[in-house]
């Protein structure tokens, strides 16, 4: 198992990818490492670990910024980081792909080079969302702002493989986003959507409001990627705000277990990196401030959908759909 | 100045209304509230009180749940205390109108009895969120699911009339929900805001981030009734959560003074109720779960918005608008 990582993606790049890396492959024996990148700055970060012979690197200084425009500044850097990761992948060279630099460029060379799977017209970022009870997969948060009906509906088949593969849920509740929890709520796309879902054969929850989500109403949450997009933002941005104020007395170990549980909720590093799902492919996408504990955690959810083997589920799922009831 | 309070909206009615009621005229001493609903029921709560000669009650047995349709239930029940509460408002008996009960109801009845401004084609409710700086109204979040781009201007200039009445905010700054910063970004509808926003004569910042918000980015932050819808609940929810989790450490006083104030920033009661902007009068909407301090505080934004005359500055921005330039 190999996977190819941007080494050139954090605000700290690329030591929080190395150091990501080293603490990977110390934790998993079977997995190997690409750190794709400027070499010369790679090898000054390794240099403060012992050779490590499952870590190599892959040389090019081209990447991209977070700034750039992604399909112009692809086509301007074809040996960009993200995009020779990628290509790793579609050789046969690596598994899986993980990088912290622009969501614009990731998924954009992801659908270039890795192709959506058939049956899949649009492909949504997924994001864990931390809940009370576990995780939620919010689907989408950010790669599909304007959506139909039909695209939510393959949201919640493509986040409900994923659930069932990654984090071993046996049948993932499905909920839809919603203004209320009744099925007559929300706008036309939205009872349209309500419609599909309930007859899709998922295990369909209903809707969902913003007040249910904490709670772990469900284990994949549909809704379009601007709506996504804005709660996955807004609780970041909130549980690190609670996470540094009380950071300090965690570590003075102030706050007793149940606390300090409660706290956990609010380590954003915990829960690893964005898949982008229904790609043929293995494509994650981690925070731009990620540490080298939400790096290594990245690098956990890509290993874990490639021995699952999501990308196959997926296809097999969506090709029973397309053929309808044989 | 008299405040028609709905006393059959909470879910513990009446006792939090009256026990708000009787907290607002304590600390308000040109203000009187009259209380719709029940007497037999609100005489039993009052009577935990010394008699107050500000307070008066207006009987009625009629009563709207939430999980009524609202019109129907608005029909069906023609002296409901939500109604009667704002027929005083239009026969001039009171000066403003606050209900914890259905949402959907009170702004429904508010159309319907008080009537939107001319000149304003959707009626949104706002909600102020606490943030680090201070307060952010956003509007909408819950009236309007689908809106146009006009419809979101409008509702800027209403919420930037409202901030600076209100909360004596002297340039209030526009932002408009979106998943990236520059103008670029998010669904057309939301890029033919931003020209219009541009071009209003408002204080626009640009687009702001659900990452922002909580940073307190703007004073107004303007979206459609879904998003804001689940922004809401979803931090209503959070910042119950926290509250609940840290309240006995900050009861037993092991917190020190920063965190305590960072800590207040979730106690939702401290905010008070959801204006509805746009309507001929002064409609508040408070959490079906209010304590009597969150029905306090209620009542308080309503007698900033009738001391501060918001209903006559908003119709006269309006009528600048329409007229253009003089």
């Amino acid at each position: 198992m190999l996977i190819a990582l941007d080494a050139m993606g954090t605000d700290t790049a690329p030591s929080s990818e190395v150091a990501g890396a080293m603490a990977a492959v110390d934790r998993d024996s079977d997995l190997e490492i690409a750190l794709i990148g400027d070499e010369t700055r790679i090898h000054r970060c390794l240099d403060d670990y012992p050779e490590h012979n499952r870590i190599s690197v892959v040389h090019t200084t081209q990447s991209i910024r977070t700034t750039d425009s992604p399909i112009a500044a692809l086509r301007r850097n074809p040996r960009s980081s993200i995009r020779l990761g990628l290509e790793m992948q579609r050789a046969g060279e690596a598994d899986g792909f993980v990088s912290a630099g622009s969501t614009g460029a990731v998924m954009a060379a992801s659908l270039i080079v890795l192709r959506r799977l058939p049956g899949v017209d649009r492909s949504p970022l997924a994001a864990p969302f931390p809940t009370q009870e576990g995780l939620t997969l919010v689907v989408d948060v950010g790669a599909n702002l304007d959506c139909k009906p039909h695209h939510l509906a393959q949201f919640a088949r493509l986040g409900s493989t994923y659930m069932h593969d990654v984090e071993d849920i046996e049948n993932p509740r499905v909920g839809l986003l919603n203004v209320g929890a009744e099925k007559v709520k929300g706008t036309g796309m939205l009872k349209t959507t309500h419609r599909l879902l309930s007859a899709s054969g998922l295990n369909f929850v209903g809707n969902v409001e913003g007040r249910d989500i904490i709670h772990g109403a469900c284990d994949v949450l549909v809704c379009d990627g601007l709506s996504g997009n804005v709660l996955l933002k807004f609780y970041e941005s909130l549980a690190h705000f609670i996470f540094r104020s009380f950071r300090a007395r965690v570590e003075q170990d102030l706050l007793d277990q149940r606390l300090r549980d409660q706290f956990r909720l609010f380590d954003y590093a915990e829960y690893g990196g964005a898949p982008l799902l229904g790609v043929n492919g293995v494509s994650i996408v981690c925070h731009g401030e990620s540490s080298a504990k939400a790096i290594r955690k990245g690098v956990g959810v890509a290993t874990r959908m490639v021995r699952a083997d999501l990308v196959t589920h997926t296809a097999r799922d969506l090709e029973t759909v397309q053929g309808g009831p044989s």
